[in-house]
């Protein structure tokens, strides 16, 4: 079993992914300095260059060291330096301290990354049909992986950014368009049996199999996301200041932290403004909540009567929606206000939006054999699933089955919510 | 709604219960000193006397300054001394320093758990019929919270007795039967739609419901629980040093804490000894591993290329087995090896199983209005359930449905495993 | 070299003094109940009962194991048990944990005691010539010993009871006498070469030696302590919110720990009052200030205009006074304020005097060889060095050569201020 | 009062002299890159840009800001960023935080300091003779406060660059001149009154001040380092294994650290490797042990039956001494064998000289008004003083008065140590 369980590209079309996955990446790190590559602003983030040395890592190890006759590693530290979690691959540099990392500078990163590439063209070029299809996989994987680095570097890039009193921008603001926002409905589903997991073609992670049966309760499932006019009555309720519509965990941590709005928050004069990829800006109050926490949007769902989503409502629900939004390519680099028309809005892109089923492992699931099975299996506890990408995510990384999880706690992903409502 | 879901007690009955339950507390603190019943060896544990005083303050808080006209509470300052988490009744003492309350002392708190039953009574002597129920109710929830409590009366002295290197004896050491375990086997279940949850007479907790309706893969669930034998072969062969073996969160507790056997085991020689109720003791081979935290018991199913069942499984296996076993009445006060026999083993008693579902709140699951409320669902977070309690568990507090919940790290509690094999 | 450097006592003069020590241990445990003696509030403090017990172990190791032949410690255990800092003898029980200590109860600490002083007396019975002196010494230092631990178990008690909102108390309250307090006035003194350190009759530390030339600057010395009444000026003058008025790291403790007033202080009403060892008390203003750290005292005189005095400045101004003041056997159990007359007041008794000299050796120090040597000099760093004794210290615990030592930070202790002021 | 105590400069050559430090600032940081710039590897440390940044801010708030009509500060928002810890000035950005300033850019700070610069000039040529004397002496200070700056730019990136496992250089490595190590013999000292702080002419800090008698006891001065021969001998002899040699916070810290060895010591196959501002090389046996904390040296010399020499001790011997050494213009940046020869050798130079004297006040000691006393005087408590400079120190920023002060676990800087010896 391998972490990557279906993939369908011809190998064209791959070496062709493969170049645009590698490109992407410089061109985020595109007009981004070499001291603001360095930041990590906290143990849960990494300096943009550690993700830019560790997405090509991943295919030196998993690929050329193993299928490249006579490889030579480009720097026989980089092993230690890159490895971000995998034991079977060997001690890791200890992730708190991705910052030190001045030397390689980003320079010597990008004569990495052109090394690891032109080996895998190499390697491409030379492979004989039996273990092209192994490649071809573990390229595929590697792109995925990549993609998964590249919405991390600027959410990592954002959380940085933020602890500068300067509040630098990475990208100019962009206006996005206006939409009023209707008021939610919610979308009828009645109690059902259905099928959850990738199925078809394309690829797919390991942690979205095996597809098995799920029985889903009656429910509704609202057709927009929570906005920031809606938060905002939540706080002006005294949302931030009741313990009774917090976890108890959520609690601890809301007064641990002293938290009284979504995080990048600041009360400026009169009203909020909050630090986004452009720097600091008013809080546009049709636009999505973004960065609350599992405890956050737990508590405002209890606030308004309803809760979350399952995920595998989510999914079921995601089915029928075109796989599109306000995703990477938009530009806007932040989420936006719903367009309106029928149906449910904002499914994919704008916020991953948290669900309320713990991030488990799928009836029958069991890890790939080697360092490959540590990518998502040894997660499987402590995290909640979240669905249907965000603003930084690339548009063609993300489907209906698809599975991100963080812990309650985290908030400086790009995280938002969807009410559920159980039936009447 | 309440946290009583269910109660059938006739009145003559519950008062029985009611000086049942309150005299077993007593009975349980006979012969523990004063200085034993101050001990908090963490914060997750509680002292003695402090349970003794919190059980009496929940009928204080709960029924008689709700309910008796002109009630006095006995100690003004106790409403905040013995408070554990209900934000709705105010301020709590902080829980890390129970420790500290060296007054009331021990016979301050006898006499106050006089005078709140002595309260109680006059007031199911003078209620009238439209707040009977009200009050019975109450007591109920009451009765049981108190067991609750009684169990960690006898966990908590254990983890405080293990602190003192001389390991002093909570009861003196009674032999088990003598039965030579079994190889597991594995009662077959074929996928299939159950109900969860509370069903018919008496009393259970708010998260025992909705009762709803369940889907459950094919599947099969050990007949009997993991042995220390087996726990030491997992050891033999690496399993504690093995990271593949462990979810990450898992291996970083056992790397923190220095984890290599269960809790409260030491090499002491040639062999491994374990601190007891009844002071420190030799390994019996045969008899269930307990103090194991999620993290080991989900690395060593792993190991053995198994899994933990979800609680459905368990609950669904548990609905045709007598719920009977080695409860606190046995009077061992340790698990005890399987008698053999026919179908499952040990479903109840022994140990607590540890389960791979999340605690989370039952489809429709709403908390009841009020204190009373944060009872159960404010810790839908972060933990996982447990099934079938331990032999320090009230005989008649356990049943099919019934939900325990600790976080994965911890091992204080009688926690030990159950097997499940996903279908070939 | 030892760590006693002086002795005087007859034979018969030290086995009564021996008995007194000894007994007024017990004394001051007297009406403290089993659970009070268990407190430990804080890792800096310990329980009334391990003090009972480790001033014993200190006379079982030094003196009988050495020197009783044939003697049989009471417990094994108690060796590590009651061990508290001496590497010489073998592991410590973890100091953060004594308040773990169930077992040995109150009880068999009590006979723990009496075994120790039957044995002490056997010993000197039978003692020859040649041993004697050896006997002799040790027993002086285990007095000193456990009259430092004496002072430590009201301290501690008082630390203890104070994290209880029951607000227990000790001894009941007793008036003081009541005296007006009169300006400070200050005693001037001339540039002048003095000798410091023990000299003449009578028991020392070795921290007080070795006796050596010293150079006094020309300076004044207040006449009497720092008062309540003055330490509310500086707060009303914000002195707690003055950074520019505390050393950087004394105000960053005062902005991680919160400090607006000195240690047990609570706004009330419009008052303040205090903890004390007779319970919760208003504030008396004539009283000297107490339970303040250096940090605070550096901070009021540097407020005043002042300094703090040097501990050669306070030794060589209390040669010339008596030994006497309000110590333990006024009973008060607080400071009392000032009798007034001619010349220096309250040098002895009432509170620990901060001073600006860090504890460091004097000239020519060496500690002891062996255990006995751990006594004092392995913590000749990061203290300051207090003078005079206090309300709890015993009478004749106290003089002009004792060097008493905390950590800047610390405020359990009974530790107040008198100025200093630099010539003009 | 101020915190330069004297200058003597004419005109001209302070303006030389200012020219000179900040050229040499700059001179430091060449070849640097941006990323290693940003290093802060701990929060004792900062970057080296943050360094050329707050030295700038230094004199753009304490004289251009003062004194310059119509100034305009270059960026408003770097009172906060570039504020160390000056309260008076206003609010700091977190120190632990510095590593995360990638804006300002390198190429942003050094436009920056050249904005300072030419305002300063121009200050310069328009101050009328009022102001000039306190410009002046402004400038002087600042002019020395780059100069510490300057020596913790290397001290800091060395920390920074040994969190790398590549080991990166500063600058190559040069051979120092062989000199074989000739056995310590010890300058005595007779009993006798010194004055002690700055005299005469030059520059001095506040906390050299005041001048003042001081009494020393007779003993003897060791006429070289510690080399790491001997410290090697320690090590051997178990000195980090054996508590009795340490102080009891120093024992602490080492169990808690895990110290074997000095700070960047390793084990490489069979010798001992060090980290150096040319990289890791071979311990240089002969050379002065360097990177020791104060409990390190503390025990060394209780090892060796010795003891540290106190400040005066110090200070009095180096009045004789010629003020030259291994400094900073020798280009080693590392500490080097002693040459041999008559008298005290390496007094000046090679590594900063723990003394056994705490950091505190000189009598009459009174520090600055305003933001610009709390240069020293709040640093004045629990830490020891050193002396003597290092191979990282300017060579006209040493005096045989310094007072340098570091915590007694601090390492990072290059601290050594020089024996002394009690009279027989
Ligand atoms: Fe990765
Ligand atoms: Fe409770
Ligand atoms: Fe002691
Ligand atoms: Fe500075």
């Amino acid at each position: 079993m391998s972490i990557a369980e279906k993939i369908s590209s011809s190998p064209d079309a791959l070496q062709e992914r493969f170049r645009r996955v590698r490109d992407d990446s410089l061109d985020l790190a595109a007009g981004v300095g070499p001291e603001d590559q360095m930041l990590q602003s906290m143990p849960d983030a990494s300096p943009m260059k550690w993700h830019l040395a560790h997405t090509s890592w991943f295919f030196e190890v998993f690929l050329l060291e193993e299928f490249l006759p006579g490889y030579t590693p480009f720097d026989e530290g980089f092993r230690y330096l890159f490895n971000s979690y995998y034991q079977a691959v060997g001690a890791q540099y200890p992730r708190p301290q991705r910052g030190l990392i001045s030397r390689p500078n980003a320079a010597e990163v990008t004569a990495y990354r052109h090394h690891v590439d032109s080996h895998v063209q190499r390697l491409l070029d030379s492979a004989d049909d039996t273990t092209r299809e192994k490649i071809e996989r573990l390229i595929e994987i590697g792109c995925n992986h990549e993609q998964q680095h590249q919405e991390l570097m600027l959410t990592d890039l954002l959380h940085g950014f933020a602890q500068n009193p300067l509040s630098p921008a990475y990208r100019p603001w962009r206006q996005a368009p206006l939409h009023a926002v209707r008021p939610l409905s919610y979308a009828a589903v009645e109690e059902t049996q259905v099928m959850i997991g990738h199925a078809g073609e394309g690829f797919c992670f390991d942690n979205e199999y095996p597809r098995h049966k799920a029985l889903l309760q009656r429910h509704g499932l609202a057709d927009r996301l929570v906005t920031n006019a809606e938060w905002l009555e939540f706080m002006a309720d005294g949302g931030y200041d009741t313990p009774a519509l917090w976890l108890s965990d959520g609690w601890a941590a809301r007064q641990a932290e002293g938290w009284t709005a979504p995080l990048y928050w600041r009360q400026d004069g009169e009203g909020w403004t909050s630090m986004t990829l452009s720097g600091r800006r008013p809080i546009e109050l049709e636009a999505p909540v973004v960065h609350v926490s599992y405890y956050e949007a737990d508590a405002f769902a209890r606030w308004a009567d309803r809760r979350l989503p399952t995920e595998m409502e989510w999914e079921a629900a995601a089915r029928g929606v075109a796989r599109s939004g306000n995703l990477r390519s938009s530009g806007l680099l932040r989420p936006a206000a719903a367009a309106g028309g029928a149906g449910l809005q904002q499914m994919f892109g704008d916020v991953w939006e948290w669900t309320q089923s713990a991030y488990l492992p799928y009836p029958g699931y069991k890890a790939a054999e080697g360092a490959i099975g540590e990518y998502n299996g040894k997660f499987m506890i402590n995290q909640m699933v979240l669905r249907g990408g965000s603003c930084v995510t690339p548009d063609d990384h993300i489907r209906a089955s698809y599975r991100n999880f963080f812990y309650p706690h985290q908030r400086w992903q790009f995280c938002g919510l969807r009410l559920a409502a159980d039936a009447a």
